[in-house]
C-alpha cells in the first residue's frame, strides 16, 4: 500500500468524508488521489452514500487488517498553523474583511485562487514574526487575495509594491490605498516581461502565489528575485501538492538553490483558498470530471498550498531574465486537475 | 540594522531577558547573535540587570525611533508546533517518561544532545501524520534521545532498526526493548564506515539528527539514504540555524536534492534539546565565553533545531559511499558554539 492510499483509507476509517476532505487528508498530489479512489472502488472498498465517500464493510475488513484506529494530532486552537490571530492583528483582520468583500471577482483566466481574509493576515504575521515585514520594502507579484492590503493596515511594512496582470485588481489595490492613505502602489505588469528597471535590486521581502508548472514558477520567482536587494532578502512563495507532484517540487527547489535562495521554511498547506460553491462543479476541472464519484459542490476553503520562506545567500541570480513566450504551458501540465487548460 | 539585530531588540522591547531567550528569539547563528549583542552593547543600547539582558534607556529610544509594540502570534495551546499531545500518544508518553528517566546520561564526546520526552512524542506524531510510521520499517541512524523507544511503544511501526556509536545506549535500548517485548534492535555502528549490506535498501523511513558540519551532514544523511528502499522512502533529521548559518544550510539542501531527496517540510525550531544546567556555563562552549555578559545558567531546553522531512524522488543517491576518515572536522567548524573543538 503507497503512502496516499494509507493515508485516504486511514481518514475514511474515521467517517465518511466528501472527495474534497479526502484530498485534504493525503499528502500526494489530487492525480494519485483519484487513481486511489479508483482503485478502492474497483475493490469494492469504498462506494458513495449519495454524499461522501465511505468504506464498505469489506473495506473496513480491509483496514482493521492493516492499521490501528486513526488519531489526529492536528492543534484545534491554530489549525496546524502554530499561529493564532493576536488581538493587534485581530484588530486588521474585523478592518480588512470589509475591503475583502468588495473586492473584484477571481478570474479564471489568471489562473487565481483566493485567499481567505483570515489566512491573508495568518501569512503576514509569520512574516512578521520572521523579521521581513516591519520597515521593509516588499514586493508583490500578483495579488488577486488582497493580502498587500492586509499588509499595509498593519501599518507596519516601509512600502508595498503591487505588480499584477489583472487591471481590476490594480485598481480596487490603488482606489483603497487612497482611500486608507496606505503606503501601498500597484501597478499593471505581466511576469511574461523582464522586471521594470526601477523594481530591480529595491526590495527586502517578496511575495507570488505562481502558477504550478515548473517552467511558470521558474519565470514567477525570477522576476521576484531580480526585485530583491541581497543578502538575507527573502521571499514567500505558495506551492501546492495537489496539482504539483513531488518530481515538480524537485525540480523548483533546484532552481531555487541555483537562484542563491536558501529553503528556510516550509510550512505544509498553510495557505488555503475560495475554491467553493457550485461553479467548481461546473467548469470541467479534472478533479470532479474524473472522480469515481460524483462530487458534492465543496463548502469551506479546502484548496491548499504549501507556504515556502526562502532567503538569499550571495547574491540574487534569477534564472530567467528575457521576455518569454506567453505559452499555455506556463500555466498547465499534466497534474492540473482545478484548472482548464 | 540586520533581521538578527531586529529581531533582539524587538523581543528585548518587551522585558529582560536571558542570553538563552534571546537566542531563541532570533532566526539566525548563535555567532551573529553574540556578535550583536557586543554591537548593541557598544552603543549602550543594552545593559545587564545581574541576572537578564536588558535595554537602556537609550536603547528603549533608539527601539521606539524604529519599530512598533512587539506582538507575539505563537500558539500558546501547541507552542507553534501545530501538534497537540493526543489522548492516545499521551498514554505512550506516560510510559515513555519512566523509560526516559533511566537513560544513560549524554556524551560530549559523540556530540550528543537529548530531546526532552514530550519533544519525542511530538516527532512521532508529525512522522504519523505523514503516513510514515504505521506498518513501516524505520531506522534511527543514532538515538541518545530515545525517541525508538517512544515509537516503539505506539505499537504502529512495523520494525525498528537503531545504529548508534555509544555502545551504552545500544545496551540500554535492547535491554528497555527485551523487557518491555518491543519490535526494536540496536546496534553499535559507527558512521565513518559504510552502512552494513544487511541495512542496504530496506527502510522506509529514517531518522538521524546529525552532526552541524556539512562535511559530517553529508556523511550521516548518505549512511541513511543507502538504507531506504527507493522513491517515496522518507527521512527526518534535525538542523539547527544556531550553529550553522544559511550558507551551510544551502551546502546542505543542495546535498539533499543530489541524494534524490526533495525537501517536503522544514518545521522552524520544532525540536528541542536538554542542554541545561550548570554545566553549559562550565564547558567553555563559545556561546559562554564570547558573550558580553556572562549568562546565568539555562533553566530551560532553549536549543533548537528545524525539523526536515525529505522524501526520495527516483532513486536514493548516497553522496559518500566510501569509509571516511574520522576526523574533527567532521564534527565541528566555524559556528560550532555549543560544542567542544
Amino acid at each position: 500500500m503507497d503512502r496516499i492510499e494509507y493515508q485516504v483509507i486511514r481518514s475514511l476509517s474515521k467517517s465518511s468524508l466528501s472527495l474534497w476532505q479526502i484530498i485534504n487528508a493525503q499528502d500526494g498530489d489530487i492525480r494519485s488521489t483519484i487513481a486511489v479512489l479508483k482503485r478502492l472502488k474497483e475493490r469494492g472498498f469504498i462506494d458513495s452514500d449519495g454524499y461522501n465517500i465511505t468504506l464498505t464493510s469489506s473495506g473496513r475488513d480491509f483496514v482493521l487488517s492493516y492499521m490501528k484506529e486513526f488519531v489526529d494530532s492536528k492543534c484545534p486552537r491554530c489549525f496546524g498553523t502554530g499561529l493564532i490571530i493576536n488581538e493587534r492583528f485581530k484588530k486588521t483582520l474585523e478592518d480588512f474583511e470589509k475591503i475583502f468583500e468588495g473586492r473584484p471577482l477571481e478570474s479564471a483566466e489568471f489562473d487565481q485562487g483566493v485567499v481567505p481574509a483570515e489566512n491573508s493576515v495568518r501569512r503576514v504575521e509569520f512574516i512578521y514574526k520572521r523579521g521581513d515585514l516591519e520597515g521593509k520594502s516588499i514586493l508583490f507579484l500578483g495579488d488577486d487575495d488582497l493580502t498587500s492590503v492586509a499588509m499595509a493596515m498593519t501599518e507596519l511594512p516601509g512600502e508595498i509594491v503591487v505588480i499584477e496582470i489583472d487591471e481590476r485588481v490594480v485598481n480596487y489595490i490603488n482606489e483603497v490605498s487612497r482611500k486608507l492613505g496606505l503606503n501601498l502602489q500597484a501597478y499593471i505588469y505581466n511576469a511574461v516581461n523582464p522586471l521594470p528597471e526601477e523594481l530591480k535590486g529595491r526590495f527586502d521581502t517578496f511575495l507570488n502565489d505562481p502558477v504550478e508548472t515548473v517552467k511558470g514558477i521558474r519565470v514567477f520567482l525570477s522576476r521576484c528575485v531580480a526585485a530583491l536587494k541581497g543578502e538575507g532578502s527573502a521571499g514567500y512563495f505558495g506551492l501546492s501538492h495537489y496539482e504539483s507532484s513531488l518530481k515538480k517540487w524537485i525540480q523548483v527547489e533546484k532552481d531555487l538553490l541555483s537562484m542563491n535562495l536558501v529553503i528556510t521554511d516550509v510550512l505544509r498547506d498553510f495557505n488555503v483558498y475560495l475554491l467553493t460553491g457550485e461553479r467548481i462543479l461546473k467548469e470541467g476541472f479534472r478533479v470532479v470530471v474524473e472522480s469515481p464519484f460524483k462530487p458534492t459542490a465543496p463548502d469551506y476553503p479546502w484548496y491548499r498550498s504549501t507556504f515556502f520562506r526562502v532567503e538569499v545567500v550571495g547574491c540574487p541570480n534569477p534564472l530567467v531574465t528575457e521576455t518569454v513566450e506567453w505559452n499555455r504551458d506556463i500555466y498547465f501540465d499534466e497534474d492540473t486537475y482545478v484548472a482548464l487548460p
